[in-house]
């Protein structure tokens, strides 16, 4: 038995999400088929952390077993060969039994895209999330790091999550501007469900000026996801990397 | 009558090309039904130059006349909000009535994109060409350079193209590349049909070794299709700007 480890990057637009649900496709639904196309037996793949429906990645992370020896390249190439267009393996690493893809992650780095502009953009339509209203970047920042460090996240996590310890150490956030495009860029070793676009929710109403900064406090205090913003639209969001 | 000139975005994924077309989805057809709707009348509208099927625009520019009167910001909204979201309208103006989309446009500038690596990206194939093989930039900028200027561009341009002058000043045509994602920028006041695609198909088969830069002259004086290389797929080139 080897354990293969693959980098991902997929377009998630027609997906409902990485984790396989019947009767819905998935990005691990399609690897697994694929896996199972190449390998003739059922491969089950682990992933780095479930991206939601409608979210991208650039380096989600997975892991498998199998009795197949094949070399990374070999890998790469069976498996994109038959992976949908939306689906690509990057990279492929025969890794240790002990390395799990979830359990032995450092961290995990989102960014969330928006065009700043007052128009619509056609060609990013579907990575980067169009808002027309001005954003106050320096009250964004402030909220940013006064989000950023360890915190009870239950405010910014889905009603009737199941993970039951919510006190997530948020490594950053950086807001970045060039030209009409704003990316903000979070980083943590896990994070609850919706959290990230919970806080981009947050930050984007602080933009535009209706919360402020200076009501974080309340927000963590309440343990109520009603305290915080509505919840930022899955399209803007990319998984971009996991670290090990 | 006020004559309005717009600049315009749009993903062409979706589309048979600018120009209007019996029982086709084009650009032209999209942008008269939505002038229609606004004025209540038939609007013909002019574009600067005719993309193909596939290609995509950030500064394509078209004029209409019309007896409607409407600020330029109003012409954005009413007509953003009538267009479906793969066109938009980035800008209006209010112009001279001897302005022409077309003929007073003093250079439009393409830009091709490609992806160089050894594997796929699912979140540009829509607006960027995968190609596996390495490229030589070097050896396809030395051909750029022999491809720029003033030239007899039949071997590059579409058989059966019903215009008459071949002749055109090429004004440059820059290779840039970042990380794996290579940008090719070609500049002219007009270009024939399938111009561009053509040229990037030349200079794509110089990097990968299978054309020479030495054969640029032989190709220009056979005035043939045939002499220069294939067509390159329509989903990398973008229309940036036409300058007036």
């Amino acid at each position: 038995m080897t354990r293969v480890k693959l980098s991902l990057a997929y377009d998630g637009s027609a997906y409902h999400g990485w984790q396989k649900q019947p009767q819905q496709d998935s990005i691990q639904g399609e690897l697994e088929n694929a896996l199972q196309q190449l390998t003739q037996t059922v491969v089950p793949i682990t992933g780095a952390g479930r991206t939601d429906a409608g979210v991208h990645a650039l380096g989600q992370s997975a892991h498998f077993d199998t009795n197949m020896s094949l070399s990374p390249a070999r890998w790469v190439r069976a498996l994109n060969a038959l992976l949908p267009k939306d689906i690509a393996v990057n990279r492929a690493e025969i890794v240790d039994d002990n390395f799990h893809a979830r359990f032995s992650a450092i961290s995990k780095t989102y960014r969330y895209q928006i065009l700043n502009a007052t128009e619509h953009a056609p060609l990013s339509r579907r990575h980067r999330v169009h808002i027309h209203y001005d954003l106050k970047l320096q009250k964004m920042r402030a909220a940013a790091k006064a989000l950023s460090g360890l915190h009870c996240f239950t405010s910014f996590c889905a009603a009737g999550s199941v993970v039951p310890d919510h006190n997530i150490d948020l490594h950053y956030i950086k807001i970045q501007k060039a030209g009409d495009e704003i990316n903000m860029t979070l980083s943590a070793r896990r994070f609850l469900k919706y959290m990230v676009r919970n806080i981009v929710g947050f930050l984007i109403e602080v933009g535009r000026g209706k919360r402020s900064p200076n009501e974080i406090q309340d927000i963590f205090n309440a343990l109520d996801r009603k305290a915080a913003g509505p919840t930022a639209p899955a399209h803007g969001l990319i998984l971009v990397e996991v670290k090990y």
